[in-house]
Formats: C-alpha cells, structure tokens, sequence
C-alpha cells in the first residue's frame, strides 16, 4: 500500500504544499540542491505530515505558521538517513544513489550538516519559540544517542528492554514530537498535547518493530533491500529476541546472531517459531495505544487521516 | 607564545568557569562523555572566550546568561572539528586520538551531530531568542558551505575572491558571530554590534591566514602537523596564490598545486617570492581593521584583553 494513497483529501493538499517548500528550502546554493534534491525524492514524507495533521487537527493553521516547520522536520529526518548512510556505507536510499555514494563521506557529513543547520534556521527565522527549539534540539539528540547505543552494541543481543529504549530513541520520539510539535503549534490545551504525543509515541513504537520485520520477511522486490540485512550487520531486533527465548535452536540462533554468518538460517529458524505473529501483535498493541489516545475533540476528517497512518504503518510492505 | 597566557585576569577567570560548564554538558551519558572529554582537551577556546568578553565589555553580565551560549560555541566548534577530522581521515587533534581514529567514522559522525544538537539545546533550554538561534544556525549553515566549497574545488587554483569567501565563510563568520552574540546578549547598541562584528571578522580572516602560512612554514615540532599538509591534500591558499602571480617558477607550482605532488620543491618556490611577508602583511592589516573596529566604549581590562586576543592571533606559533 502506497503511503500517500492512504491519505484524504486533508493532508493530499498538505503534501503538495510542502513539497513546493522543501525545494525552497534548498536551492539557495546551486551545489546543495544538486545534492540534496535526489534526498527528497521518493520520501513517504511521514513525519512532516503528522505535524501538519496535527497542528490542523482543531482548526486550520495557516500555512505559514505550519510550513516552515514542516520543512524543518523533513530536513532534519533527511540529514539523518544521509548520515545513516554514511554509516552503513549505503549505495541506495529511496531508490536513488545515496550521497556517500555519489560525492563521498566527506561531502555527506557536509551535506547532513547543512541540512540539521538549516532546519534550525527555518525554526528560528519563522519565530516558532524556546519550546519548538528545545523538542527539535532533544529529538536530534536522541536519534544520536540510539544510533551511538546501536552501533556500540553491534553482534550482542539486546534484552527487551534495550531493545525498546533503542527504537524509541531512534524512531518513537522522532514521530511523537512531530504530533507535539503540532499540537503545541496550534495551542491545543495540555491534555490534547500529551495525547497526540501518546499517539505519535505508539505509531512510532508500531512503525519500528514493523520495519525490523520487514528486514526479515519483507519482499526483497519491495523493499529494496536484501533480507536480513540488520542482522548480517550486527543489529539485533525483536524477532530475533523473541525467538531466543522460545526457539529450540536458540544456541544457533544466538551463534549467527553474534557473528552475522548465514542469516538465511536464522530466518528459518525464526520463522519455526511464534516470532512472526509476536512481533505483529506488539505492534497491532502500539497501534491500538495509538488509536485510543485521538482525541474526541479533532476534526473528523484530520481524525480520519491520522487513522488511516496507523492502518498504514501496520499494513506497510515496505 | 600560549594563548591562556597572552590573556588578562579577566579572561582567566572566565575561562575556569566555562570548562566547568563544557565538563558539565557532556556528563550526561557515559559514553558520550567518553567520547567527547579528550576532544575538549588542549583547545584554545578562542571562540568561547571571544564571545565572553564582549558579554562583558560593559558591565558585568551574570555567568548564567553568558556560560550557556560560550559552551554551545565550544560545542559546535569542536562538533565541526570531529566532523573535519572524518573528512581529513585525521589521526590526531589537539595532541589527542580524534573520535574517527578511536571509534571510526560511524561513530565519530554521531558525535559530531549530538554535539551540534546539544549546543541548540542549550540555547533553547536558556531562552537567548530567536535572533541567537539564526546567528548560530547561519553560522553552522556558512561552515558547511564553506567546507562544501573547499572539498568540491581542491587542486584548483581560487581566485582571490574565491580564497576570501571560503576562510570568510569557514573562519571568520564564526569569530564575528562569536562577538557580535557577546554584543547582543549583553544588550549593547546598534554601533557596538556591528563595530565588535568587524572586530570578529578581521580577527577571523587574519587567524586564517596566519594558519595557512602556518600549514608551510610553521615549526612541526609546535604545529604537530608536517608542512605543506594543506598543499598535498589539494587546498590552496593565499601563499600559493600570491606566489603563483609573481614567481618566475609559477608554472611548476601550478603543476604541483593541481597535483599535491612535491610539496617541498614548492615550499622553496614560494619562500623566493614575497609570499610570506605578503600574508603576513595582509593578515596585519586585517588586525589592524579589528582593532580600530574597537569601541571606545569598552571596560578598559576587556578592551586590553581583546587587543592581546588580536596580537596573539598575528604572533602564534600554532
């Protein structure tokens, strides 16, 4: 299921705006959006839209007050996967040569740099306050802070609760602050911020453990990527844990997880188990969390939308 | 000469405040903390120091609105180091292993990037204002590009223009900024912002001068680094350039400065032209623009403290 034919009429009009703002955000330098532009295609632009669901979830925000931030949200998530591709030294990101690959790490360090500064350009220069400031600087953080727990970690197999701190720091916070950030934006009252950040939590929760899923049991010609790759590099996930804790062949499963060796054996023997369905129904459980956290007091037709994400984050192929 | 000895008591005194406050920023996570210490360790803190004095070149302006913002410097400063260090594929910085040597290029990526994401936290969480937010999001913004330039362009001969924007957008951007948030925050008017602002900016385009005819001529027993290094990597910079127009050997330097190779034959090609006294001319005269960019206005230990920053700058030997 395609990410933007899940969405109504709502955020389709959203969408189109916020492309046209991208783009400006990035031409500026001639080199920059040479670089840049290929980043932004293909994106399911998810986190900008959740923002702007949100912060139009009452009562229409002006564009203007909603745009720039948007855009920021965007480039900050970009600059993330380009240095996410530094790391994992990928040659292909959203279908396109990522920019390690075309122009080196040096040039991508850069490149990311920019695109972090100039979101925290467009947040100061659009006046969006101390508070937007601090929940962008701490998101940033954060996704640092996972990503450095990540790679330090690499071949040992995380307990649950490692496991859960991880992808909340690398994606959970990331997706709920879009919704507080929307939320705060369009001064909703305090119980209606804390509830849509709930909801950006269980949708960013849900999306994770569907993304290690897919790793394993994705198809290859959907997504893009060979399977197992998290595992053949050294990140343990949750169908691997929960599989350690029931599989008869656990020792062979811990042996190749720790080491990355002959990953078509894992996934057998994780597909001998009850991983597959356990990994679902944790994240159908954040899904749900998500859900009942909606306020009654939205739009319906902003409700709807902000539905249809979580039907779409647990129904993703890829 | 030491740059912690050139300075007054006034400086001194800040300066031991605000390692406490880098340690302090730093703490929080164990292996951040570790990452991060031997980083902080040996540099000048030219860029904190700067905007501390001019903080207080009035009145005493209290250490908790000033440490913050001086610490959020030195972060991004040593974030843009440790994401150089990556570039350079450097093995060492400040007489210490750089994070990309200890913990490869992965991590020292994430580090750089937690310590741009804390230095805009701290000035969210301290309430300086928007206006700080863009001069310091521009400022990482102009780095970059600067860096950009220099990386898409080595072993081609700049222009003069060419050469003044890059350690414009690369050097002295930071210095001014460095003093002209002194000025802001410290709430001074009009014409002692922008008169501070030229002080940074000569200031800055000197100490990059000086550091290019350091990179030929300095002693690398001070320096820690061998000469010419800048030359082979492919960054050509004013002593090539000025040589280039005046020596009867320009075409076998133009050979060498588009190759990287030799660099000791153009050493000697450079040191029978007037190349070094040239830069050194030109770095005095902008000194010479920084100092009479001084207020009158100032508090007389600050203004004697700044005019020792400027003769430091001219003098060092590293």
């Amino acid at each position: 299921m395609n990410f933007v034919a899940a969405l109504n009429d709502v955020a389709a009009k959203n969408l189109r705006v916020l492309e046209e703002h991208i783009r400006k955000a990035i031409v500026k330098d001639s080199f920059i959006f040479e670089a840049c532009e290929p980043l932004f295609k293909g994106g399911k632009r998810l986190r900008p839209m959740l923002f702007l669901l949100c912060a139009n979830s009452k009562t229409d925000c002006p564009p203007e007050k909603t745009m720039p931030l948007a855009t920021a949200l965007e480039l900050i998530h970009t600059a993330s996967l380009v240095h996410d591709d530094i790391i994992d030294t990928s040659k292909k990101r959203r279908g396109v040569e990522t920019a390690n690959s075309k122009y080196g790490a040096q040039i991508a360090v850069l490149v990311g740099d920019y695109l972090f500064a100039k979101a925290f350009q467009l947040v100061a220069e659009n006046n969006y306050g101390a508070q937007v400031q601090l929940i962008l600087s701490k998101l940033v953080k954060n996704l640092c802070v996972g990503e450095i727990m990540q790679d330090r970690s690499l071949f040992e197999v995380p307990t649950l609760t490692e496991y859960y701190t991880r992808i909340n720091l690398k994606t959970a916070i990331f997706l709920s602050s879009c919704c507080r950030l929307g939320a705060i934006v369009s001064k909703m009252d305090n119980h209606e911020v804390e509830n849509l950040t709930a909801y950006g939590s269980g949708l960013g929760l849900a999306f994770q453990i569907i993304d290690d899923l897919l790793d394993f049991f994705g198809d290859e010609k959907i997504t893009g990527k060979p399977r197992g790759g998290d595992l053949k590099s050294g990140v343990i996930t949750l169908p691997v844990i929960r599989a350690l804790e029931i599989s008869d062949e656990a020792s062979t499963l811990r042996k190749i997880a720790t080491s990355g060796a002959d990953v078509e054996a894992a996934i057998k023997i994780i597909q001998a188990t009850d991983a597959v369905d356990y990994c679902r129904t944790r994240a159908e459980a954040h899904i749900e969390s998500a859900r009942v956290n909606l306020p009654f007091t939205l739009k319906t037709s902003v409700a709807l939308a902000l539905e249809q994400i979580a039907d779409f984050i647990v129904d993703r192929t890829r």
